[in-house]
C-alpha cells in the first residue's frame, strides 16, 4: 500500500472520521483561529501518517551499545525537511510574546502538541522538542544580539541542539536555592566549578550549547539573587560528560540524561545571560509554557495508549474464556474512565494555556500548577491500564506503552515533585481563609438573628 | 450588624474579593453574555447574603415529627418574593429551546446553578428546583395548551410543586424498560395500577401534580414503545402516599421521597402527554439539562465544603499538637487536591452545557455522561475531606457537610447508577475500534516497509 | 416457619455450611481454645437466629419523636435474658487481665465480636456494648471497692448503662491535652464546670453513671498530669443534657450522643478514680482493647454488607439489560475485592489482638494503630459498594447498609482521626532511620570495595 | 571496614535491633519451628551482609552489549558456595511434599523468601530462584527416575538452570487452553512446532533444559486434556532463541525473557512428563507455592523500598524549603501507610502458605489468589512512593527502586492478569448466594413475625 492511499483508507474505514479540529472541545473552539485549525489538521496528518510510522525506524537506526550515542537516526532529517516544507516549524513560540515563531497562541499550539505527543519523532521533527523550546525562549527573551546570533539562530533553524543544566546530584535541587555550582568572576571571565545531572539532551552529538544555572553570589542574603545563568558551549575545556542516567531501563539515546562535571571551566563574561543574580527570574519565565507543552504531549500519549488498548481488546486473536476482551465489563469501564479522565485533564490544560495567552505565565500560576499535577497522574493511569490489557506484550518493546509510561513517570518529578506543587497550591488556596471565615461568621450572625426573630428553636449550631 | 452592611464588609475584609464573574474559567468566559454576567453576580449575592443565612431558619421552621410534612417553612415564600423581585426566576429554561424562561443558555444557567448548590433554599427560591424544573420542561415541550394552562402556568409562577414518578420498588428500574405500572385504556379514561417510589417532592403539601410513567402497551415488541407518560393530580382517588424514604437518616422533609401506591386510579385520556407509547421519548428529552443542573449544584456544594474546610483549619481554637491544622502538610494537600478536582469537574460540566447549547442534549450524550459520572464522585470526595477535617462536628447537624454528602451520594444512583453509564460510555468509545485497528495496521505496514528499505534490524515488533 | 427449623434449613440449603469456627483464618486457629470455639459457634447462632431477626423489631419499638428517648425497646431485655442463659455474657473482659469476665483472650473475643457487629442488638444483648465495656474495664482496673460495688456490679449485671465524657465542643479534643472542664477541689468535694459532647449512651434512660475526664491541675507543667477522671451520677445537680447530636441523619436513639453542660456540679472526693492527675493513665489503658472490639464489629458489618450485596446481585427480580447483576464483571470484581479486603483487615486485627494477649496494649501500639486506621476505611468501602449495588434501596431504611455506613464513618474520627494515627505511625517507623542509614551505608561501602577489587566499572552509584 | 565488623556495627547502631525472628508477626509465630527460626536469622544475615553488597558487583560484572548474554557474573558462584556452606540451599521444597529440600514448611520458607526478595542475587545464591524452583517441583513430583537423574539432580545441585515454556506470542495465553504449539507423535519421537515467548531464564548460558507445554491432542473435546508437557534440551536442533524481551527497558540479562521458535524439533517419547494429555494437571500443581514465593519476595522488595525511602527522607543533604523530608506530614503518611499495607499483605501471604501446609495448594485456592492479587499492587504502591521521595534519583540506576518496580509490575500479569483472578474469586464467593439468600429470607420472615406479634408499626422493609 502506498502512503498516498493512507488518508483515503482512513476515511473509508469509518465513513466520517473526525478531524483533529472536530475533536477540539467545544468550550475551546471559539478561541482557535482558522489558520490554527488548518495547521492543527496538518499536524495530525503529519504525525499519524509520517511520524508514527517512522518511529520504529528511528529506534531501529539507533542501534546498540556506544553507537547509540555517536550519531542520530538519519530518518530525523527527512522528517524535519518534510515538516519545514509543510510549515510545521517552530510552532511553539506564542504570538503574543515572540516574533520568531509560527504565530500561534499557547492554546492553539497546545492542541498541536497533543498530537506530537503521540510520536517519538514528531516534536523534534517540527523543531518543537524540549529542552530546545525552553532554551530558545530564554535566548529570545533575554539574550543579547550576539548571543541570539550565535545560538538562537541555529536552534531556530534546527541545526544544533541544546541542554539546560540546573539539577545537581548532591543536593535537593527541587528547591532551586540549594544549587551549588559556583561561577566566580576572574577578570573578564567566569570560572565554573560543580556538578550537574539530568542534563537532558546533552547526550546528543548535535548538542552544542549548555544553558547553565549556577551561583555568582552564594552569600547574598536574598537567596533568590544568588543565581545566574550562563551559556557554556559543549566541549569547553574542563567540562566532562561523565555518564548518562537511565529512566527505568531506558537510556533515551541519543538524547540522554547526562551527568556533567565542571572543573575550572572558563567562559567569557559575555556568556552571562541578562546579568548577575538574575538566574531565578530567567528560570521562572521559562517554566510556564513548557509545562503546558509537556502536559499536552502527555495527553497525546494517553490518547495513543487508549487507542492501543481499544485495538487490543478488539483483537480477534485475543479471546479469553470464550470472550473478546471488549465484552468484559471491567475492560469497558477502563475505557470509559480513560476517556473521561483524558477529557477532564485536557480541559484543565487548555484553560491554563488560555490563561497564559490572556497575559502571561504569572497570570496563570494556579492553572499551570493544576495541569502540572493532574496530567502526568492521569496519563500514567491510562497507560498502565493499556499495559495491563496487553498482558506481557505491554511491558516490553513490542508496544510503545512501557516506554511512554517511563517517560511520563519522570514528569511527576521534573520541575518539582507533585508534592511541592500541591503544598504551594494548598497554601495559595488557604490565603482565602480570612475572607471565608469572615463571610461564614456574618452568615451565621444573620442566620442566628433570623432564627431569634422567628422565635423557633434552632436546629444545629454553626461551628463558625 | 444589618444585612445592608454585609456586602461592604465582605468587600472590606479582603481588599478585592473576586466576583462570581471573575471566577468563570477563562476558557468559558467568551461564551457568557454581559446580561448573564450581571445575573450571575446577582445570584451569588442573593445566595450568599440571603439564602445561606436563611438555611438554618428554614431547617428550624421545619420542626419535628408529623409537623415536618404538614406545612413548609414560611421563610421560603419570603425568599421567593425577593428572588422574583431581583429577576432571578425560572433561570433554568434555556433560551434556544424555550420562550418561558429568563433567556439564558445552559452554560450561563450552569454557572448560576453552581451558586444555588451552596444553599438548601436557593434553588427553590429562584423556582429552579428539581423535580419541578424537569417537569416544567416536559410540559413546555410536550404539553397540550390545556395541560400547560392547568399545570405549567402555576409551576412557572411557583404556586404549586410537582413530582416525577418513574422508579419502582420491585424491579431494577435503572433499566426503564422494566417498569410495571399499568395504564389501561377504558373508554375515555385510563386506569392505573402499580407502585412507585423515590417520588421526590411528593411529600410536600404544595405538590399538586404527578407526572407518571407507566405501560400502556406492555406487550409491544419494541420495548421502547410500551411506555407512556400521564398527568395525575395528587390526591386522585386510589393514590396512596404510603411512606417517605430516608437518605442516610435524613427524611428531606417537606420535600420527601415518597412511596406511592396506585389502585385503580382513573384519569381522563386528556391527561396523556404526547400520546401513547411515547414515554421513552419524553424521559430522554428530560434528562440532559437536569444532569447539568445537578452537576453544577454539586460543584457548588463542593466549593462550599472547601470553604468550610478552610474555615476550620484556620480556626484558632482548633490547634492540635501545637499547630494550626492549616500547617499540617496532609491538610494542605487535601485543600490543593480539592481545588484541582473541583476545577476539572467544573470544566467538564461547562463543556457539556455548551455542547447542549450548540444543538441539543442528544448532541452531548458523551459530555453529559462524563459530567454525570465525574461530578458526584468528586464532590463526595471533597465533602468527605471536609467532614474529616471537622472531626465529630462534621458528621452531625452543626455543619451542612454530612447532609450535603448524603444528598450527593444519591446522585451516583439517580438517573442510572454510575456503572451503567460507564458501560455505555465504554461501548460508545469502543465503536472506534475498527477505525483505530485499521489505522494502526497501516502505520505498522508503512513502518515495516521503511525499516525494510533502510536495511536495519527492527527493534520491537508491532503487536497489531 | 418456627425458629427451631431455622438451623436445619440453613444446613439443608447448602449441604455443608461452614461454622464460625471453620471460618477462623488458619493462621489464627492454633491460638483459639476449644471452649472459645464452642462459644464462637454459639455466638454466631445467637446473632444470626435471634439478634438479626430482632433488629427490625428493636427499631420499630423505638417509635418516633420524644418517645425514642423516654424508654428503650422491650425486645432488648428478652435478648439479654437469652444471652445470659446461653452463657454469652461479659465476653469482652480478657482472661489475662480480669477475673470478672467469661475468660476469653482478646483474640477469642475478637472473633466473637465480629459476629456481634452484624446486628444492631447483639453487643448489648451480650453486655458487650460500648461504652460500657471500656467503662467496666476502667472500674475493674482502677476502681475502689466502693466504686466497684456501686457501679461495676450493676454494669456487669446489665442493670444500668454508662457514658464516658471526654470530648469537648470548643477545643480540638483529638489532642486530649486540650480539654478544659475544670475539677476544683473544695473541701471534701470537687466542683465541675465545663461542657462535653459526643457523650455516647447518655441519651439512654438506663444510663446512670458518667465517667468524666477533666482538669484538676490545669497549670501543671507536665501537660499529661493535669487531668483526672471522676465518677458523676447522671442527674447530679448542675448537669444538663442539652441536646443529642445526629450522625448523618441518624439520632441513634435511645443511646444517643449527648452534649452535656456542667455548672457547679459537686461530687464527693471519693468519686475520684485512681487519684488526681492520673487521668491520662486511665484513658490510655482504656483505649487498646476497645479499638479491637470496634474493629472486629466493623469487620462483621462489612461481612454483612457483602452478604447483602451478594443477595441483591442474585435477586432474580433485579435483572438489568437482560442480565443478572452477578453476571456483570464489574460487580464480580467488587465482590472479589471486598472478600480480599475484609480478609486482610481481619488478619491485621487478629494479630493486634494476639499481640495484646501476649502482654498488654502498650505492647501492641503499632498493631492496634494499624487496625484502627485500616478497618474503618475498608468497611466503608465494602459497605459503599453494597449501597451502590442496591441502588436507591441502599441509601434508605430498607437495608441496614446506610446506617452501618454512618456508624462506621465515625470510627475514622473517634479516638483520634486517622491522620493523627498515621502521623504517629510514621514517626515511629521513622525511628529506624539511624539503624537503616548505617546499614545501607555499610552495604554500600562493602559493595564498592567488592567492585573495586574486581576491577570492573561500577553500574549505578549508590545514593546513600 | 572489614565485613566481620559489620554485624557488630549493625548491633551497635541501635542498641537492640530486631532479628528476623523477632519480626515474625505474632499470629504466625507459633507455627514456626526452632530450626526454621535459626535458618531465618541466618538467611537475613546472609542477604544483608553478603548478597546485597554483592548486587552492585553482580550488575557491574554483567557488562554491556552481547557480553551480557555470553556469561554470567562470577560473584554468583562465590555466593552459591557460601550459601551451601551455611546450609541455605534448596530451602523452597516443602517438607510435607518433598524429601529433597531443606525440610521447611511453606510458611517457614515464605518468611525466608521475604529476605531473599531484598537482593538481586540472594534467591539464586540459595538455589531458590524461579523458574528453577517450579521446574524442580515438577520434576520431583512427576518425573521418571531417568528424567530426575538427568535434570533434577543437576538442578538441585545448582549446576544448570532451566526454563518453563508456556506463554505464546500470538494467542491470549492467559487462558492456557489457547496455546498452539503442536507435539505430534511420530514413531518413538514427538515433533514440536510453534512459538513461545516470555521463556524466562532461557537467555542464561547455563540454561540447559526447557520444560515445554504444547498440544498432543488439539481436537480433544475436553479442552483440558489436549495439553502435554515435554522436556526439551536447550540447543536441540530446530530450536531458535529469536530475541529477548525487555521489561520497561531492562533486559534482565543474563536471565532474559526469550522468544523461542520450534521448527520440526524432535524429542524422544521418553521426554514426555507424566503422560499425554496431563499438561494441565502438571501446571496446576506447579502454580500454588510459586505464587507464595513471588509474593513473599515482593514483600521483601517493598520492605527494602521502605528502608530506602526512610534513608532518603532522613538524609541531611536533602533538605527542601528548610525542612528535612521526614518532617513533611505527607511523607510521614506515606511511611505509615507503607508500613500498614506491607503488614497486611504479609499476613495474607503467610495465611495462604499455612493453608497450603495444612494440606496442599488446592486447599488454598482462595488464599493463594488473594496473595496473588494483593501483594504486587501493594508493592508497586510502596516502591512508587519511594521513587517519588528520591526524585530523579529514583527512576535511574542509582537506586534499586525503578528496577524492582519493573520486575514486580510483571507479576500483575504473569500467571494470569489480576482481572482474571478477581473474576474467578468473585464467582467463587458468589457461590454462597443461595445459602445467603435463604438465610436473609428466613431472618426477614422471623423478624416480620416478631413485629407483627408485637403489634408495632415496622420501620423499613427488608428488601429480601
Amino acid at each position: 500500500m502506498s502512503k498516498s492511499d493512507f488518508s483515503q483508507n482512513l476515511l473509508a474505514s469509518s465513513g466520517k472520521p473526525q478531524t483533529a479540529a472536530d475533536k477540539i472541545p467545544i468550550i475551546a473552539r471559539g478561541a482557535v483561529s482558522e489558520r490554527a485549525i488548518k495547521a492543527l489538521n496538518l499536524v495530525e496528518k503529519f504525525v499519524e501518517e509520517e511520524c508514527i510510522p517512522a518511529d520504529v525506524l528511528y529506534h531501529s537506526q539507533l542501534g546498540e551499545g556506544e553507537k547509540r550515542w555517536a550519531s542520530y537516526p538519519p530518518v530525523m532529517d527527512e522528517l524535519k525537511a518534510k515538516a519545514k516544507k509543510l510549515g510545521l516549524w517552530n510552532l511553539f513560540l506564542p504570538r503574543n510574546h515572540f516574533t520568531q515563531g509560527a504565530g500561534f497562541s499557547n492554546l492553539e499550539y497546545g492542541l498541536m502538541a497533543e498530537y506530537m505527543g503521540k510520536s517519538r519523532t514528531a516534536s523534534e521533527a517540527c523543531n518543537c522538542a524540549a529542552p530546545d523550546t525552553g532554551n530558545m525562549e530564554v535566548l529570545a527573551k533575554y539574550g543579547t544580539d550576539a548571543q541570539k546570533k550565535q545560538w538562537l539562530t541555529p536552534l531556530l533553524n534546527g541545526e544544533i541542539r541544546s541542554a539546560f543544566l540546573m539539577t545537581e546530584p548532591d543536593v535537593a535541587s527541587s528547591d532551586a536555592t540549594n544549587i551549588t555550582l559556583t561561577m566566580k568572576r576572574e577578570g573578564n571571565e567566569y570560572v565554573l566549578n560543580g556538578s550537574k545531572w539530568w542534563s537532558s539532551g546533552a547526550g546528543d552529538p548535535r548538542c552544542k550549547i549548555y544553558i547553565v544555572m549556577g551561583k555568582t553570589d552564594p552569600n547574598n542574603r536574598d537567596t533568590y539573587k544568588q543565581q545566574s545563568v550562563m551559556l557554556v558551549p559543549a566541549g569547553t575545556k574542563g567540562v566532562t560528560v561523565q555518564r548518562c542516567l537511565s529512566v527505568y531501563g531506558y537510556d533515551d539515546a541519543p538524547h540522554g540524561h547526562a551527568q556533567i562535571k565542571f572543573e575550572n571551566v572558563r567562559v567569557p563574561a559575555s556568556a552571562m545571560v541578562l546579568g548577575e543574580g538574575r538566574g531565578f527570574e530567567i528560570i521562572q519565565g521559562r517554566l510556564g509554557p513548557g509545562r503546558i507543552h509537556h502536559a499536552m504531549r502527555s495527553i497525546g500519549a494517553a490518547e495513543k495508549a487508549l487507542e492501543w488498548m481499544i485495538a487490543r481488546v478488539n483483537d480477534p486473536r485475543k479471546k479469553t474464556f470464550g470472550k473478546q476482551l471488549n465484552e468484559h465489563g471491567v475492560i469497558l469501564e477502563w475505557i470509559a474512565k480513560s476517556r473521561l479522565e483524558i477529557d477532564a485533564a485536557r480541559l484543565i490544560v487548555l484553560n491554563a494555556a488560555m490563561k497564559i495567552d490572556e497575559k502571561d505565565a504569572k497570570n496563570a500560576l494556579k492553572e499551570i500548577a493544576e495541569a502540572k499535577v493532574l496530567v502526568p497522574q492521569m496519563a500514567l493511569t491510562v497507560i498502565d491500564r493499556a499495559v495491563q490489557s496487553y498482558g506481557a506484550a505491554g511491558v516490553c518493546q513490542d508496544t510503545p506503552l512501557a516506554n511512554m509510561w517511563a517517560q511520563i513517570r519522570t514528569l511527576r518529578i521534573a520541575d518539582g515533585p507533585d508534592e511541592v506543587h500541591l503544598q504551594q497550591m494548598g497554601k495559595n488556596e488557604n490565603k482565602r481563609s480570612r475572607e471565608i471565615r469572615e463571610k461564614l461568621e456574618r452568615q451565621r450572625q444573620i442566620g442566628d438573628e433570623m432564627v431569634r426573630k422567628a422565635g423557633v428553636r434552632p436546629v444545629g449550631k454553626s461551628m463558625l
